[in-house]
């Protein structure tokens, strides 16, 4: 690697930043690797890898972790984030085991503490802490998945025996893609429409068991169904659940927002329907929140073992024609990973900020309206952009190292199938983006925050409406610096801090604007027409609420930049994030720059510096690939990637050796390409002669 | 669906276009699919994976095909095109069954048949090509996978027993990633660096006995290894051969293009060394033929599933209450989906092209030098952007499915896998574009050809310095088209082919004038700084290549659609590629949109309408996706997911039936939105009054 770009810094302080306030919890996710059930055998064996994983779950309870976010009060810290945070650093043991550990402790013992009531807890919620209840989250159907509201599966009250009834009616209400639900769970939490006195008060949940002690026969009623295998998440025993007449008591509705009296009369304290839906949906946001977070982890890792590797492959001779070329010197390599580099940057600095978002409402600090509605958006549009760069990165990653990145022993694989999953569960990426945009329509425009357009966009309408008091915070930043785009922004230098906020806001800005001038007709049409019109941009809408969320990505990385700066000593390490956030800002810019030329935000002849600019931080960003590879804090055990632990530059140096060695030898052989060019000189001079 | 835009199209007839000229041999490998050994298990087991695969590759030669390309004279039909067409359509099988075959048909026995003589076609080939005798392709090694010329093991002439001695003289030299090296191969064709009488006359090929019979013991000197688990191709016993000593008979050198007699003389017909290893790797292009042609069917089938359920999937009601849209209706949906369609068929009419080339060569009809370079170009380009596409449509395809594409039963995910190393293997395609590039530079200046830029140049410089005859034929299209750029243009429709064509042609010209002018310098400057000059043009080079073949792809598509037009009574079908063809030329003008502005060949008001009218033609489209599907020619024995045969229009019919009836009794469950509507609005009402 060429040394002239390279920054002295740190890799510890880098390190520091990206991980955050809850660096603490996060070493004890990371630690986890030390446990000898935390990875998984290198089989393709389903049963024999559930039980792995099952294993894997329970050593994870001895760590402390999911007890974490429990109230003091029942033996926790209500330390929702420090949880969330070494959760996440569990794929870096195995997906497999976070994800099962995700459904146990994140969404089947979290809606028993979010949605149910004290007595509850105790009969539920301890043990499912501690791994002696194990059960699954049913929500998603077969029939509909994003679009919650509108599952089959019914709870109709019968007050002659004071229970629940809980029914399939058809099979698309069948409840799907359920971990624990195959093998291992003894209950499940059941979303279902509640009905009582006539009246269906929309989805709620309850608390059933389904099968007679853990692994065991299921109950009367009750059919799971196995998925069999997937894309990744092998270890994970996800199923289907159909239920038959299957009678609860009436004390197994978790009650928090909704209540059935022993006669059948139904209570809320919310009054509205829609409201109290998504006020007992949006308890659910952990998962999102820490989705984001585990994308962070995943790409890191991805691109640890990618740079190791890339410091030590060489082919092809470049200058000198003895020694070739490391791969991480080549221009193309930089360009392939750099960005990506500047991605997981700018992904992780952010996802601090939602996670302290997390953390005060969850802990109680700030439970507001406004506090939760900013939550909830920040944690769909970062978990979008990040698990679908965490994919992107792990692939670009597995091409970088060619034929070898395609070995299991490498890791990336695996590591792909497993991810992929994390684009479309917890909240279809794409349905997220759509819920991110119509809530900066709603608070950019007073009248599209009650509009109804059908659709998905009834279903994000609703939820918006319903958030009257949020805020993005948007219109603010673009008024303070709506200035700045003076005819001399043209001349001021790329790089420029002000330029890339001005340029990355003001394009949010106009877009939903643009968007609120389409949509505002829509208002007063009929709804098929309406819905319509809501069709024919929801491509930019989604195009609108991506630029928005990469804006606040960008302001957080410029902010941890910041941060350091102002620190005496740090200056190499603050320049090291300056580069960081200059490539992030800029391809940013450069991946729509058609739309920043035809808007005039930038002049034809400075946006011709963007590409080389770009070319240039990469070549300086990839002389410190080996410190930004520390300063991931993974070691040799969360890599688990021959390719990336030295062998490569081992044998390399072997070869080196062994021509160094023949050459010295007199019958070394001489190559025929140089005899080649010799004759050939040798004629074309007799010819000349 | 909307019926609005929908073409009244013959399925058959767009299915002709995709088909092309062999499409009878296609048939019979789309025929494959009957066979009882087509289709593997559904399990993580190697062991038998592997058996399952051989059992297929086995029955596959009972079709014929394995016979295709032999010469009339060896019982075969000259008839490389068939084979290769047939070959493309296993991946509707099984790839690892395909990759196989590949290794078997194409790779063992096609280097003994184009690199040995008519007494070792009689030894090997034949019983090669019955598969009765199982080989491995040792080419690549650890250490050097597209740089072959620098691989390190070594074949040393001995003329005291007329013996070659194969060794591997380091870690680094082991071949690596060899299908059939780890249990099935009884023998390998091995690349070795030829040494005798103390020159080494670089890298010839060897057969090489390996085992003791099929899948037997190793024989003396040789130690295979398994590569164990990988991403995808699990069916394929991929491993690693290294040689210590092992002494094959002269005769075993495989010596179309080099002899060694029995006192060691080497001879051969090309002199020049460069020529000649080039001369002999040409002969190989038609795996990267072959790979072209597997990502269009991959891509196919992957759109063919996702298309199938994105009209029976209904999600969120629109404009009417009560039924639910399908997906292919959303236009994000449809943005997703619509572009990779249009990119198939690019990438399918394009290789159809690629494959009358390769015929044209291979048949004999025309194997001069011009037609050899001209169909390696077309092979490495193709391949490389046909199978990276490939791989986007199936993730794109997955993710448009939800959880369900994540479901193995729905196949998407398991073809991922299996396509992922098409990208890297037969030439990494990072490494296949700059081989385009540097052809596309030798045509464009003469004094480019025999640059020495050394690294990767030098080896991609060396490949067309020997190749001075090759021709892009770009320049003729550019100089045609050059006058179209008058004030004029921006005043023509966007959907104008000539429009579309000149700006895909002329963007490639003006990205080789501008590489050309920064090369050209380096020419004469120290060979350290040369490679400096040449590296910091990587990237550029690299997308000059795409350019370059986006373009070649695009002029195909728009013959296909010409040839179309022509036809009396295809009206209809014309119009449908004319979609296509729009649709795939202005989504490559969008995505360098910002290039076609600052170059001046875009107004900005221009540039507004291309979004626009993408998504329109997206739109379009989209109303023809059944046909589209039909048009693909595969069944459901090709598909085989189960979301994509029904059973969701099936589900969602009885849930539908299920709520009419249910809201015909008498005691169906009220909403409680409708009555909080109700009170809302009568409170409102009561406070007015």
């Amino acid at each position: 690697m060429s040394k002239k770009h390279q920054l002295s810094v740190d890799p510890a302080r880098i390190g520091a930043v990206l991980d955050g306030r809850w660096a603490e919890q996060r070493y004890i996710g990371r630690s986890f690797i030390d446990s000898e059930h935390a990875v998984l055998s290198e089989t393709g064996d389903l049963e024999q890898l559930r039980e792995e994983t099952l294993a894997g779950v329970k050593a994870l309870i001895d760590t402390g972790i999911s007890g974490l976010p429990l109230p003091e009060s029942e033996g926790g810290q209500n330390n929702h984030a420090g949880y969330v945070a070494a959760f996440e650093e569990l794929v870096t043991a195995e997906p497999s085991i976070q994800i099962k550990a995700g459904v146990q402790f994140g969404l089947f013992a979290g809606a028993i503490q979010h949605l149910g009531n004290a007595e509850q807890h105790d009969k539920w919620l301890k043990p499912a802490v501690r791994g002696e209840l194990l059960g699954a989250f049913a929500m998603t159907e077969i029939g509909h998945g994003s679009d919650v509201a509108s599952i089959g599966t019914t709870a109709t009250y019968d007050p002659s025996d004071e229970t629940f009834v809980i029914n399939t009616p058809f099979r698309a209400a069948t409840k799907e893609y359920l971990g624990n639900a195959a093998v291992h769970g003894e209950a499940a939490v059941v979303f279902a429409q509640l009905i009582t006195n006539g009246v269906n008060h929309g989805v709620h949940c309850f608390f059933v068991p389904i099968r007679d002690g853990a692994a065991g026969e299921p109950l009367p009623g009750v059919t799971p169904e196995d998925d069999g295998r997937k894309g990744g998440l092998l270890g994970i025993d996800n199923g289907r659940l159909s239920f038959d007449n299957v009678r609860v008591p009436r004390t197994n509705l978790l009650n928090r927002y909704g209540d059935v009296a022993a006669d059948g009369t139904y209570s809320s304290d919310i009054e509205s329907p829609g409201r109290r839906f998504f006020t007992m949906l949006g308890t659910l946001v952990q998962g999102r929140v820490s989705l984001d977070g585990s994308g962070v982890t995943a790409a890191k890792l991805a691109l640890d073992i990618a740079m190791r590797y890339g410091l030590q492959r060489r082919q092809f001779t470049g200058g000198d024609d003895a020694v070739e070329e490391v791969l991480m010197d080549y221009q193309q390599h930089q360009r392939r990973l750099m960005p990506l580099v500047a991605r997981v940057f700018a992904n992780a600095v952010a996802h601090d900020q939602l996670l302290e978002s997390f953390q005060l409402v969850f802990g109680g600090e700030d439970d507001s309206d406004e506090a939760r509605q900013r939550l909830e958006t920040q944690a769909a549009g970062f978990k979008a952009i990040t698990t679908w760069d965490a994919l992107c990165t792990i692939q670009e990653c597995r091409e970088a190292c060619g034929g070898a990145g395609y070995m299991w022993e490498n890791r990336l694989v695996g590591l792909y199938g497993d991810l992929d999953v994390y684009v479309t569960f917890e909240g279809d990426n794409t349905v997220l983006l759509q819920l991110v945009a119509k809530r900066l329509l709603s608070d950019y425009a007073a009248e599209l925050k009650d509009i109804d357009l059908g659709g998905v966009a009834r279903y994000i309408g609703t939820q918006a409406a319903e958030h009257s008091l949020y805020r993005s915070g948007l219109a603010n930043v673009g008024r303070t610096i709506g200035d700045i785009f003076t005819p001399a922004l043209n001349n001021k230098r790329v790089r420029s801090g002000h330029v890339q906020q001005a340029m990355l806001h003001n394009r949010v800005e106009v877009m939903v604007a643009d968007l609120a001038g389409t949509l505002r007709p829509a208002a007063s049409m009929p709804p098929a027409k309406a819905a319509e019109v809501f069709n024919s941009v929801q491509h930019q809408l989604i195009e609108a609420a991506r630029a928005y969320i990469e804006a606040l990505k960008w302001e957080a990385l410029n902010d941890a930049m910041h941060e350091v700066q102002k620190r005496s000593g740090h200056d190499e390490e603050a320049k090291l994030l300056r580069r960081i956030r200059d490539l992030y800002g800029l391809s940013l810019i450069e991946d729509n720059i058609g739309w920043h030329i035809m808007y005039g935000r930038l002049s034809m002849s400075r946006a011709r510096q963007i590409g080389p600019t770009i070319d240039s931080l990469c070549t300086k960003l990839a002389a410190n690939a080996g410190d930004i590879c520390e300063s991931f804090g993974y070691g040799p055990k969360h890599r688990r990637a021959t390719i990336a632990e030295g062998i490569e530059a081992k044998r390399q140096q072997e070869a080196m050796d062994y021509y160094r060695n023949a050459r010295a030898q007199r019958d070394f052989p001489v190559d025929e390409r140089h005899l080649y060019k010799q004759r050939k000189a040798k004629e074309k001079k007799a010819k000349r002669g």
